[in-house]
């Protein structure tokens, strides 16, 4: 509830705002590990940063690389569990669950535990059934061009592509992916082979978009569903709210919580090194950092979402 | 941001809402079993339910039993969390985490894995870390009476006290609690005696109040920490959106996400039937209704709050 | 330590020994639930009980279906290890531990917690690891043309086959073991391809042999490592030993305790519904019947080696 | 099976025997951890190493420390499981399983999972239930003094004694199995009192005898229930070879596996440093020395151990 915020002060200068942003977390540039999940990932200039703020007239400011294009990653998802959704509504949630997982070395052992249905669609194991149901009983490439049309057009950029260099980059961490998969597949709970359900996630995870473009196309998240510009409804207001709360809860593995507790904001880390951030009934922001934290979040990005938070009070929980 | 739902409508009657909710809740009545965790809450009839909203004004809406006094069981853990932040400050989280737990039957496991710190300080095991913080070098008695004054203070009433029934009725309930403690002192993550500690526990638990008083109690979470009526600054704006956050990850044990998928509002729970909530910006609200879900928490109370949401668009996701 | 039973008693009637406990596990015949791992298996004839008895002097006494052929499936992993232990020695044990499990739904957990290194090589995952470092540097058809020329060679017969149906039949099976495998090979444990060491996998458990053929197979394990018949030495005796030692603390998943309990024979179970034991210093038995308990180890199999035992007194406990 | 050994080898001088081993184990002395899990416990010194083996007729040989009495700890959960078995029989598995437990880390967890039944007698979960069963519905200190006088009885020594500072000494390790009382009570599984309970499993881990007593009182379990020098029954042969049994495969928590591996005989270590084997139809040996391994068995001990087994070929393995 922003409106005491919002009504008590000037008119927010945004294009200020993300400079001093920028600012407060540029000595943090280069701290944590670059994701060496995959190769690709792991060539990016540790020393970039940048940040874009959408807002609900559709303005876009940004500062720093926040032109340059990153991997996705698990960002990804987000957008795939709102077309999902669109296609098969709560039947979902027969499939995988919506609470927190906790740590991350759970990640086999939750699965275990819950005999292949995945605690929450943010984590990889969830990600992966998402992409399953997104397929249906369509060609698995079809699932792939969705997510890619839904990105392009929410962000008004048609050329919005996949990183084919990334998609190749599979050894380690697509081994461990390939674990969950076919745990999940044996336990029942997969409707496509093993492969083309990992196709259409790894081909997900490697859209390279930037800051801005992501920015742009989360809009409609933090406008109960519908896109404050074209005013198109992506999905209902109950939906959106939905997918916010599972971002909040659950967005950046084991330091979901921590993120809730120093930032306030629904979110979801990607391992490429970007946050994206909804901000309920102002806009969305994009962060990108590629050093990460312990647990696989931006280093630097955090430290930005937390000042932009400082400086404008901006958390759902006022 | 709720300004759209405040602005695009005209004044709520809030006595009308309420009424509104009991009557949509009402069928729930009954409906999951009343904890058998404590012999003297068993006995509590199942039929029981109230709802109570605080505004900022410190107006009170009622409607059921809201007048009548329950358990509060584990909904104390957020005062007691309140002034033990007070007292020692961040240095809490040395001792307790601030990530989900996962599912219940983690309790112990978390515990053992990471070595006697809790996941958090809204789980049982973290509730006990937050009591041996708020003792910390006084007598035991002491901040029992701290936690009652506190509550007596903020809502208003001097009569609250001890359900010294319930204190006794610690039997099966409280060798899982000695369980956990002992194994948390195992781990050299407690400054006193587990039977101090406990005791401060298990009294904290046994206060009973009721739904009027709690919401009225509440208000400060709602107001960025101050008490909107009195003006009196309970806490500063960064740990009462702190204290909302852990409420809205963890504040419901292991079915805090949906809770936030299904309500979008910080809240917690206790074994008792109540469950209380904050509205960031506009007041808090207290339901109680003794029948729980299979995690713990009230069935008809879930559901008014559910009620109330869809009925005035108060999440804290848009 | 059998030397008193030996003594005090006339030479046994090894024929009507095994007739005996033929008839003691009758009725237990069609008890338990026929392995539905692999459709190939679910369709053997429930009812089918067989038992063979090889002594020192090469002689086996059957009794039964004891000259049925059946799918070995885990029982494989003896022989695989034999054969592993003489190509890498004591180097295994960097890949592979040599702890019991304990409960199967560890499987996955335990490999998570030890870093893709499974528990002891007697469970499926040690036994992927252990395939792994038979093929070596080698092609994979190699590793499995290795195990059945032993196996032909230890038992006698050429015929010994794989049954391509059950190599076929991998569907859910198959993908559990693949989830453990990419698990294994995420955590840098395979030196080989995922897929070449499955192969190696599955083709050594579709291996099928009788009753017959087992027992006189695994003769060099009862008698310090050497053929007693032949005088070949297959490992030296302290290896000899250890294998015993691994398959009674490990040989049956998570009944291998009740198994040393109630039999005191190292032993090793298979879900085809064999079950292999050595009895050091007499010979090595096995029985065969499909019906498994709830922990995979054949029901009627494990009765009639109680029986054995019983009889006979031929527990390495006394 | 040790006919061989037996048969090809001229009489084995005993003393002979244990004086080389005491040297081959010698330069392990001091190495590892004295235990620091009770602080009467670290003020032993960690040079001590003593040796006494037991045979059938009733002579005891000796090397080193092997009259120094030391805390038996676990080990006497050997003697008060075979006295209850003797009291309730086959009815003791109601309340604790026999399968091993896997890792250490696994206590507080398999005791959750499995609901309060400890996953058998020989770890400190389970020789607290198998405390609580002994004691039945008599008064405590009964059970205390049944196990003190077949101590006493068993070894011809009638001045074995508890040691009252070790018993006071429980600081940290009192608490975490406090831990685990407490849990198991909270799942219904204690028939008593968690403090009359844990006061008799700590008087019982608190009694101090030599190798010369242990060896001496243990050989009932090497003669198949019969105490081979008075004759007297202890218990019958089915249950003596069991009780080998669970020592095999649990007797020295997570490295229970590697013990039968490198020495394949059933034995139970304690985190005083003792640890008393059994070597079936041979007799029964008891080593001592503080240092513990990373698994809290002692280092000089099983190293003195193996190299008995490999001077005798006393392994049940062959």
């Amino acid at each position: 509830m922003l409106e005491k915020n919002i009504k008590d002060q000037a008119p927010i200068d945004y294009q200020a705002l993300v400079d001093a942003v920028l600012g407060d977390a540029s000595s943090y540039r280069g701290h944590g590990d670059v994701s060496n999940y995959l190769p690709a990932l792991a060539q990016v200039d540790p020393n970039k940063l940048g940040i874009a703020l959408a807002t609900g007239d559709g303005s876009v400011h940004v500062a720093g690389d926040a032109d340059d294009r990153f991997s996705m990653q698990s960002i990804s998802t987000i957008f795939a569990l709102s077309l999902t959704l669109g296609h098969v509504g709560g039947a979902l949630w027969n499939h995988v669950g919506r609470e927190p997982a906790g740590a991350p070395f759970n990640a086999l052992v939750q699965l275990e535990e819950e005999k292949g249905k995945p605690r929450n669609p943010l984590i990889n194991a969830g990600a992966i059934v998402v992409c399953d149901q997104l397929i249906g009983r369509d060609p698995p490439e079809e699932a792939v061009e969705e997510i890619l049309d839904f990105l392009r057009e929410r962000s008004g950029d048609d050329s919005i592509d996949i990183d084919e260099n990334v998609v190749m980059s599979e050894s380690k961490a697509g081994a461990l992916n390939r674990s969950l998969a076919y745990f999940i597949a044996a336990s029942g709970n997969l409707s496509n082979s093993v492969e083309d359900v990992l196709n259409v996630y790894f081909r997900q995870c490697a859209i390279r978009m930037n800051c801005r473009q992501l920015a742009r196309a989360a809009l409609y998240l933090a406008f109960d569903g519908m896109d404050p510009v074209t005013k198109v409804e992506i999905c209902n207001p109950a939906r959106s709210r939905r997918i916010n709360a599972l971002m909040l809860t659950s967005g950046h593995y084991d330091n979901s919580g921590d993120f809730a507790f120093r930032i306030g904001l629904p979110g979801k880390s990607g391992s490429g090194g970007g946050i994206l951030a909804t901000i309920p009934g102002i806009g969305a922001v994009c962060v990108w950092s590629p050093g990460l934290n312990a647990a696989r979040t931006s280093l630097a990005g955090a430290v930005a979402l937390e000042k932009l938070v400082e400086r404008t009070g901006w958390s759902v929980f006022i």
